[in-house]
């Protein structure tokens, strides 16, 4: 029996978590879970799954939780020291990660520091502290599972491999719902239609990510970190099927893949057995059924963000952090119809060019450029607009 | 330093296999070569690789071999025991059988009890007599690594996965030259049409096997033996391109594939580098130039080989040994001209139903039924062309 601490329970990710705990009562139990605003799931949540320990992003919603569910036995936290309490709570093995922010980053090193391991869905933790984080990890002798569908599948063809034997690992994008329009025709695509994605279904700004393939750009800067291969190890191929969900190329020439159906109950569910394999009621992938593989180069002159991640990921240091703060910006702005769809990379290098990258030596060095990066963004929201 | 002795060296196989012997020269060292009747070429690769004993099919293609390289200071053998001193040579570690029939199996299971690593290209010896080579080399401890590219494929994908993580293999079949053709096209085919493979340039005898789908059934029968999985957990897929080897299905949906260029110096170098991975010269996959890679469900009506080979694994014992038997008496009347594409088939069944399946007890049982088979396929040969 594997005990489970959620980070984001009431989320896509925490959601399908939970299901592949229904889908293994025996072998996976719930001890803690911690929500942002949606107090009313979590309860109910908390109902179904008995947690030890609760957190909600605020008081507000703690407050929210408890008229919900009087009863509840376990405790109650807000804020981040509710984040913390789910996050370090005794009797956690497993720590999925799926919130968001800088407060899951201390969340997340504060299980390390518990022993804990940790299955990460969440990609800002790694981009904005990659460094700190497997620091931290490797001291405490800890595991960081990938639970990002790319990642995952990546974790899974280098099993049982040594870091020589590897050449290059080669992420899968599905290349969004844009991957035939023109520059021209970029500049014109509205929110409505950036939220239309092809294959995955998953919340707004991971959507606009994918469209804008900053996604696969974090992604790659993800897998720096979990993988320790450097960015030139590191490639993008646009395969729109989202069947091959990522490879690696060893160094006789030989390439390993994984495939699946696109979901996640997949990967979380690998994060949670490893090393071992468990069994389950997953649907099945049908590759005659899926009948054909596409593979193309992605296009960086049509979708810059990608060629941003990589030049964050070599200049280094506090350099992804500003990306990923930029990025969240500028694509809240498009999505409030306050920014054109190709100002969205045209924001971030802004930013990027403003800033000079220092070492991530601590969560409070994150913290600060993360704030600088957002004022510096949001103050050229003004000025981008107007063109 | 390993060290090499080839069966079936002037074959397509045994030549590629020195090619890889010529790329990592400081990690591989050739020790004894073995031919049929290609003496010339022998005492070619015999001046170049200087192993310490040769083997030749006859006494007089030994004869030649003398005669083309009289200073060489190694041992010449002929027939049988020339091909049993190869496989035997005290100082090999690996031995790369590439050589066909039934002394190639007596040379295998030689090669087993002097306690080598086996490097399998011949179907036969596994489809004939999986269960006294596996039984055999279980016993020694000895490894039998599949060089054939689909069962090389499968070897990376389970790589470090225990079987019960494993719910089925999938072998992928170029589907042949014919996929696309109607019963009654098949039944037009000429020896010089089948000679055309898409994808792979291979031998007479295994390119109209792949024109069959016969190919493949001897594939699901050797992954039986190589990986202990029965019939039903072995599955056939079409895919015209070649690039996807073959794939491995785990028991949570999560699906392993092994890419790579059609070139048989991967799998080849693969068998003699493992447990390790050895870089080199061979060519990369470029996805992005393939474009597209396309699966078809196989068509066990018009290919009803490939039906035949999943029949003769279920009855076991014996069966394959008919099987492969009264095929090969068939292809070499088919690419004779004295039979039809369409009565390949119907001749193997023929034959299989008139068979008794028994236990595969001993050599002497292989040969005696692999004699039988053979007179009844020549036999039915006369009556069926007259159809």
């Amino acid at each position: 029996m594997k005990r489970l601490a959620i980070l984001g329970a009431t989320g896509s990710i925490g959601r399908s978590a939970l299901s592949v705990v229904d889908a293994h009562p025996e072998r996976l139990q719930v001890v803690g879970l911690a929500a942002g605003d949606n107090a009313e799931l979590l309860a109910e949540q908390a109902r179904r799954y008995a947690p030890r320990v609760v957190g909600l992003a605020t008081s507000q919603a703690a407050d929210r939780f408890r008229s919900s569910y009087p009863m509840f036995a376990g405790a109650v936290g807000a804020g981040a020291e509710g984040l913390l309490a789910v996050a370090t709570a005794a009797e956690a093995d497993i720590v999925l990660c799926a919130s968001s922010g800088t407060a899951a980053l201390e969340a997340v090193l504060a299980a390390i520091e518990g022993g804990k391991t940790i299955a990460i869905a969440n990609k800002e933790v790694l981009v904005m502290a990659g460094a700190l984080v497997t620091a931290a990890a490797e001291r405490r002798g800890v595991a960081v599972l990938p639970v990002d569908s790319e990642h995952n599948a990546i974790h899974q063809c280098l099993h049982g491999r040594g870091a020589h034997e590897v050449r290059r690992l080669v992420l899968t994008a599905s290349g969004g719902p844009f991957r035939h329009l023109s520059r021209g025709e970029l500049e014109q695509v509205r929110p409505e239609a950036a939220l239309q994605h092809p294959t995955w279904r998953m919340g707004r700004k991971i959507t606009i990510d994918s469209a804008t393939l900053m996604n696969k750009g974090l992604e790659v800067i993800e897998a720096r970190w979990l993988f320790g291969v450097e960015a030139d190890g590191i490639d993008v191929v646009i395969h729109p099927q989202s069947i091959v969900h990522s490879m690696v190329e060893l160094t006789d020439g030989s390439v390993i893949a994984q495939l699946g159906v696109t979901d996640m109950r997949l990967p979380i569910q690998y994060a949670c057995s490893y090393p071992d394999r468990w069994d389950g009621a997953l649907p099945r992938l049908d590759l005659v059924q899926a009948g054909r593989l596409e593979f193309q180069a992605p296009d960086l002159d049509r979708f810059p963000c990608l060629r941003l991640a990589y030049r964050a990921l070599r200049e280094g240091g506090t350099c992804p952090v500003v990306l990923n703060a930029a990025n969240e910006v500028a694509v809240a702005a498009f999505l409030d119809g306050r920014l054109g769809f190709t100002m969205i990379p045209a924001m971030i290098e802004r930013v990027m060019n403003d800033h000079r990258s220092e070492p991530v030596s601590s969560v409070d060095v994150v913290r600060r450029v993360d704030t600088w990066a957002r004022g510096r963004a949001t103050g050229l929201t003004g000025e981008l607009e107007l063109r």
